[in-house]
Order: C-alpha cells, then structure tokens, then sequence
C-alpha cells in the first residue's frame, strides 16, 4: 500500500485519559504531564489528555485543569479532553483544551450508570454546550459509548447507533467515536457500522474506540480500517480496562496497533521505538505490568543471536 | 454466513503439545491424560496430544507414550502426534498416534537450533517416515516452522516456504500446517502465503498455526480464513509461549478464537462454554495465570445487573 494521505491511519493516543481514569494508585500531576509531553514528541495529532468530569466519579483524573495548564504544546497537536456536560466544558475551555469530547451511552441503561441521567438529558445538554462555545477557538468531537453492545443490556441496534451519530452530526459536531466501550464488538459488526456511518459522514471525521476486552481490538481495527475508517484511539501499554472485567485488557494497545501498521505497510506517523521505551516506563509508573504484548515481545526486526555450540 | 460445511473453522486444540511444552512445572501423566480427554468431549476433530521428541530437549513431554495409552479415545478425534524423527515416529506408532505431525523450519538457522539438523537432513528423514509408516493406519502431516519470520534471521523467503511444501506434497504427506513460531506474521503476509498455497492444495490439507505473540494471532487467522483457509492450531487459555518473550503470549487462545467465530457468525463445532470451564482450571493446574481474554471477560451474553440507586 503507498504511503498516501488517504491511507494514513491516524492514532489519538487516549492512555492520559481512558488509560489512567482506572488505575487505582495516584499519578501525580507532573507525571501525567511528563506522560503527555513524551507522547507529544512522537508523532501524534491527537492526544485525550484528562477529563472534567465529577472529582468523585473519576478521583484519579481530578487534576485536569493542572495538568491541561501544565503541559509544553507541541504544534500540530490536538489536546483532547472528555466532558459530560456544560460544567466539564467550562473547566475544560479555561483548562485551554483544543477540543471537547462529548460522550453518551448508546444504551439507555449504560447512560444511566455512567452519565446519571437518561440519553435525551445528555443530548438536550449538549445542545446547550454547542451554544456556548460558539465562536471560542474549539472543536466538538462526539461520542456514542456501548456503540457496538452494553455490558447490561446486550446487543445494541445498529439503526439506534446511526441515530444518535445523525443527532450529533445535527448539532453541528465536528467529529464522531463509534465506542466499543466494554469490548464487545467482533469485526463484520465493525465493518458494517462503519460503513454505515461513512455515509452519513466522511473518514475525516469518524474515529472508532476500541478495546481489547476479549482479545478482537486489533481484528476490529483491521476491520474498520478496510471498510474506509482511518481514525483510531489506543492507549500507551493497552492501559485502561472494563470495571466489570478485573484482570481483563483494556484500550487497544498504541505500540501493538503501531506495529501492525509498520508490519502490514499500513502508513502511520508514530515512532515506534519512541512508543515502546515509554511502555516500558509505566510498570514503575503503574506498579503493574500492562498488557501490551510488543513490548514484552519485541518487534520482529529484533534478531536473537544464534544458540552456541549448533552443528554446522 | 451460513452453517455450511465449506464455511466451517476447525481447530486443532494444540494445548496438551504446544502448550505444555514451555511449561516449567510438571505437569503429571494424569493430569495430562485428564486434560486431553476433556478437551476431547467438546466438539474438536483434531488434538495435538503429545509429542515424541528427546526427553532431553522436552522434558516436559517426556511422558508422550503414557498419556498416548492413557487416554480416553472419542470416535471421531484424531489424536496428533509431533515427531521429529524416525525414532520419533516408531515411538508415536506403538503408542497409538492417529496421526504424526513432523516439522523442519524454514530458515535454515532456527532448524539447526530446534532439529540440531540443516533442513536437508530433515527432508531426507522425513522420507525414511514416510517409508516405514506406508501401509500403516496413521497419517502424516508436515509442518513449516518459522514460515513467517525467524527471530534469528528475520523476514522467511514466500518462495522458500513454498518450495518446503512443495517438497512436503512430494513425500506424499495428508497435511501441512505453516507455522508462525514466534508470531511474527502479519495478516498482509498471512493471506498473500494461503492464496499461494491454495494454489497447491485444498484448504482441508492445510492447517495455520499462529501465535499471538505481538498480538496479531486472531488478525491472522481472520485474513488466512478470508483468503480460504479452513484449520487452525489453537491452545486452550492461551498456553505456550516463546523462549524468546518471556511475558508474551503464546498460541492463539482456543476460546478466544471460538468466541471469534460465534460472534462473527463463521461456522464452529466447538463447546465454548466447555472450553471456558476447562480455561478457569489451567491456573490451578499450572501455577500462573493463563494469556486467553475471555475467561476474565466473560462472554458478550453474560451480561451485567445494573448497579443500584440509578435515576428513573
């Protein structure tokens, strides 16, 4: 495959904010800070950096306003931060935020769980957020979470997922995530929603969030990528992670997906072996192995030296 | 996709072999002999149940004759043997193998440090196997290690891979299996070599056995099946490994891959939930916990009660 625009898969490394809003020890503010600026130097356009959502709901991502005031800005770089409402936005816009990613639950049970409020109240409160950062230098970027199937309800309607995608495109969003929020969705669903989806809205502006939840993240990628989507979010070491799975993967893995961009000619701006010696940083960051897999493996051009002593 | 036969994934479950193989704790007879008559019950047609190699070299399969006379033989599973040698398969013979699996790599470097032979020396064994098994009620399978990367020569000729399963079809063998030892394929790569390789026999002689070593194990099989491969090697939670990646994943996970299959509709004979519960038994069994995802997911139908004191 050539090495052309139109081909170039573009990864929002989200390890900032879906990757540590989980983590049970405390990441000091400098430390996110000094995690976002390594990720700055390496290729990406998009970085999820914090969140403004209740300190009570998410106490590990309470320090967003330091953190979004505390990082050095590398041009080109879009500095992502996720909000669940007017307030979040408010905090976010003096925060400094490039973009605001609004999020609700494509199932009505999810959006009560994780938004406390019904799927209508978040979308008439979004209106409201679209109203007043007209004419700020910001963009709205919308999520529909459980997009591809609700750890409570199960299955959920294509037809359902498209709707709320048109509700958003009607409000005048400048881009849309299909969320695989607790990692069920499997790769024909993918190739189906998104080609759904790219009728109603161009590559440019679709970004799918996967997880890797039950081992289908990178297929579900692959999936996605050959039914015309080109925006994906991964986190740094596959951090993150489903309450309701302990032990289970989290967010597909940055340098997992990076390398099998490189491996398959799949064009991506991300350095690698930048990726991977930030990997390996966050066991002591984290006090846990991660779950990425490259980084404990190394990549395919990382030769072993012959055994001694073989017959000749 | 319809319940057709010509749909139909099959796997080989290869935990009893490939996966035990690494393994340093001994596994003892019995257990073993349990675990292939387990396995046995839950709808798979092929089980790599042990292998005949120096007790030297694989101490942890020393036992392959015992567990060969132990089992509980289903009408309908071939029991897999893997030999490396004549010595090999007279072993495999008297201990009731349905089938010998042999193998060589192709690079020429990772068949010296796993036969302790150049390839050609391999392929001239290979005939004296063929010679004293004719007339014997045992089939033959060939495997192609390192067919798509060596970790100590790097990127594997096509060509080359071709020419070993050429010379394969020559001897007259059932099968062959190609084999990504240490996980280095790319889905890219993966359906280029079946496409090729279906060009010299039909897809029920042809087994890909992969690793998930960098993560790509389930990408793989979705582009060998796509481009017309029907079988796959597969270990039960995941097991096996790579002396070169300590931490990494191994085979790809058998449950896993059948949770692939039901949830993108590709037709399968296989008991997941039966899979499951014998996944939940290997950390017991073995000391450690196992790579496979979905039996820390759970399935995308068990789902989750709501949590309490949500709003209306």
């Amino acid at each position: 495959m050539s090495d052309n625009h139109a081909d170039l898969l573009v990864v929002q490394e989200v390890a900032p904010r879906d990757g540590l809003q989980i983590e049970p020890t405390w990441v000091p503010t400098e430390d996110k800070i000094r995690l976002i600026d390594g990720l700055s130097q390496l290729g990406f356009s998009r970085i999820e950096a914090g969140s403004f959502v209740s300190p009570k709901a998410i106490p590990a991502l309470r320090d967003g306003d330091e953190v979004f005031r505390g990082i050095q800005r590398q041009p080109g770089v879009v500095y992502v931060a996720l909000i669940p409402n007017l307030k979040g936005a408010e905090r976010a816009l003096a925060a400094g935020a490039d973009e605001l990613n609004l999020v609700l639950s494509a199932s009505q049970s999810h959006n009560l769980a994780n938004m406390r409020m019904r799927r209508e109240q978040s979308l008439a409160g979004f209106g409201d957020i679209v109203q007043a950062v007209q004419g700020r230098a910001v963009s709205l970027n919308a999520s529909v979470a459980t997009a591809f199937g609700c750890p409570f309800e199960g299955a959920v309607e294509e037809d359902l997922v498209l709707r709320l995608l048109d509700a958003y495109l009607a409000l005048g969003v400048q881009g849309v995530t299909l969320a695989d929020t607790t990692g069920m969705a499997n790769p024909r669903q993918v190739a189906r929603l998104v080609r759904r989806s790219l009728e109603r809205l161009p590559a440019s502006m679709l970004t799918l969030h996967f997880h890797n939840t039950r081992g289908l993240g990178l297929c579900n990628v692959l999936a996605a990528y050959e039914a015309g989507a080109r925006r994906f979010d991964a986190a740094l070491g596959g951090l993150g992670g489903c309450p309701f799975a302990p032990g289970a993967s989290g967010n597909i893995c940055s340098e997992d997906l990076v390398n099998l961009c490189i491996e398959t000619g799949i064009p991506t701006s991300i350095d690698l072996d930048g990726l991977l010696k930030m990997s390996r940083s966050l066991p002591a960051l984290l006090g846990h192995e991660v779950p990425g897999q490259l980084v404990k493996a190394g990549r395919n051009c990382d030769l072993h030296p012959l055994p001694a002593g073989l017959p000749a």
